[in-house]
């Protein structure tokens, strides 16, 4: 299941960064799980992970050598992705894989061990079959083209149904610059500073202290406004490249373009994760405003998103008002005053005055709820801070999902 | 569904309490769905209500009724309640019929109109048919009896399958002191500071101040301790009633076997909850261990019990522990060492050093999957404080109850 229909966009080709995919039957034999990045000398790389205190094996060495290059005031050179295996909760012998996939990566491309950093994603908890994936990065790095974005986008998906990509190509001072991205995600997905995976490049040369403020900027409003199940995966990462070899961006109003292109491209990846949820039906939009502060808001959102009750709603087109109204009365809010909350549904006004709204009937928001895409603006009447969170329902086929397969 | 079988128990009589039972076909014609609660002159009340924002106006009618006998050294006189409809969400005019609803009551016994406490339970945000719940109010009077433990325990249910009842008798200083209770609870669980409706009573003699802290304190290892599906209802309460007409209970030894006794009671009726949450087909049992502090224990405890992922595999019988040490890792503990959590599911080790247990085999985590009653222990290294939560799976069945009904 996933909500709408998603095109594949046509993808730019990043100047300097090339892709490369493989099949190494980590988990199934024949399918593209194996992908390695291209990372060309002189770029600047920001990245952003989870949050999750038994992050895994790969999250721990990625982190170590985007660190240990930092203070050489270099860039990683290549990232190494699997899918199929999470490489998480896997202790030592884990942490000996991460590092024997850099480093025999490293010795292929005739680079240092810490240039490379290791991604994983897919089932915890089983010992990674190294030999076949070691086996097979000599075929990926034979692969590496420009152009290999959709094949890569199709190489980190792991219960996904589609490829993920954004692009976005802007003129700035009269020079192109060109932004590109790929997103996995499907379960266990509320991201904590990073999504499952998403791997974003551009062309423009933009120092690593600046990348590293977009970054952490943008992922704030994209991939951790978004929530499938609550579940914050182990593996979650976020990376942006600037190789450097297009246009070079100083000035706040050519860095401020590109800040807003960037996030457009975030967003869009993001809620691509969202339309692609497991099970999902439908594409929902929380909307929270006039809370005290951005937290607030975001915990509101957040409620109503996590809310069984609420999704399982949505799965039936159910304009069950009552149980929004519930969500957001336990939401940890201090001070409540109801009376002000205001609820719509689309242009359906729900709850107004602490009930349901006069005028109001059930043909109108069922009007609404029989839609893909459900929008649901929440004011509460305190402050002028907002959020939006993505979410999507809560169906049969998500239980099926979770249930049926080891993942 | 349910998990296990519940007999309902032989109830004692609570002297001086009766209870009577009626049909005012509120929802559907036929079924017993209004309760009324004649607590003698002389007896000591306590009641603890839900934290929702969003409290529903029988739940604020009934603190008001309290609080104002309790200022005049009084308990209340009557417990009237329906299911079938919440009157939650309902503005002013719920206000109006929760008020109504006590003064009727009031009419016909003879006593004043904050002497009554009302409950309600059902569907949120419709008008409450009152001119039926009235109608009804003389058949319930008639019907009071001392024995009418089990038609009331019937006549509070909503989407449970099953009446709940749990009931104590101890000896105290020779003489013979009875407990016993109701609950129901099925969807929308997560209570905070009491369960949907919790209806206990004893015979004792006890002091409100005292039966106020013993019933805080017991819900906060009972009532509050459970999950279902983390949604937080608008209507939660729970009530203590000591009618004073048996053993006078004052020295701490006779308090402290009364407390132990009304805590297994608590404790009891909190878990027939979850073996009847919807859709339920697992009874999990999370004991987290070793914490920092109790609030830390029911933290990771929590997140585990509300990870739509863990309750997915439980559902499946699928020793995920994966999908339990994710949860763990998300959970609000700072500065969290994973390599000292050991996580066991029965006697089996599951989880230990960050990763899966030296010796663990699918097998015998398969083995203690395949039963009713899952018991899962974290154990995490940081302290001495531990917590007990219990929980329910998520199945198919917990979908379609909520996608296809409007509750």
């Amino acid at each position: 299941m996933a909500v709408g229909e998603t095109v594949f966009p046509q993808m730019p080709v990043i100047k300097g960064l090339r892709l490369g995919t493989a099949s190494a039957g980590i988990k199934k034999p024949g399918r593209r799980d194996l992908v390695v990045i291209d990372v060309p000398e002189g770029a600047s790389v920001a990245g952003t992970f989870t949050r999750n205190a038994f992050c895994a094996a790969p999250v721990q060495v990625a982190k170590r050598h985007l660190a240990m290059r930092c203070e050489q005031g270099l860039a990683p050179r290549y990232f190494v992705i699997n899918t199929g295996n999470a490489n998480a909760g896997t202790g030592a012998a884990g942490m000996r894989d991460a590092t024997a996939s850099c480093d025999e990566l490293a010795r292929l491309a005739g680079v240092e061990g810490e240039a490379v950093l290791p991604f994983s994603t897919g089932v915890i908890g089983e010992p990674m079959p190294m030999e076949r994936l070691l086996g097979a990065l000599p075929q990926a790095l034979e692969a590496l083209r420009e152009d290999g974005w959709e094949a890569a986008a199709e190489g980190i998906l792991t219960t996904d149904t589609r490829p993920k990509g954004a692009t976005r190509t802007l003129t700035i001072d009269g020079e192109t610059v060109n932004i590109a991205g790929i997103s996995k995600g499907s379960g266990m997905i509320q991201p904590n500073m990073a999504t499952m995976l998403g791997f974003v490049a551009t062309d423009a040369a933009i120092s690593q202290q600046r990348l590293e403020a977009m970054l952490r900027e943008g992922v704030s409003r994209s991939f951790n406004c978004i929530t499938v199940d609550s579940d914050t995966s182990t593996n979650d990462a976020c990376m942006l490249v600037a190789t450097g070899q297009g246009a070079t961006l100083e000035s706040d109003e050519a860095l401020e373009a590109f800040r807003t292109a960037l996030d457009e491209v975030l967003v869009e990846l993001a809620q691509a994760i969202i339309r692609d949820g497991e099970g999902a039906t439908k594409f929902v939009t929380l909307h929270v405003e006039e809370a005290a502060s951005r937290q607030e808001a975001l915990d509101v959102a957040f409620t109503v998103a996590h809310s069984p009750l609420v999704k399982t709603a949505l799965y039936a087109s159910d304009a069950n008002w009552g149980r929004i109204l519930a969500a957001v009365g336990r939401a940890p809010v201090a001070d409540f005053d109801v009376d002000r909350v205001v609820i719509d549904l689309g242009d359906v006004r729900l709850v107004e005055q602490g009930g349901r709204a006069d005028g109001y009937t059930e043909a109108a928001g069922s009007a609404v709820m029989a839609g893909e895409e459900i929008p649901i603006r929440i004011r509460l009447g305190r402050g002028d801070a907002e959020a939006t969170v993505w979410t999507s329902d809560l169906s049969h086929d998500y239980v099926s999902i979770n249930a049926d397969y080891r993942s």
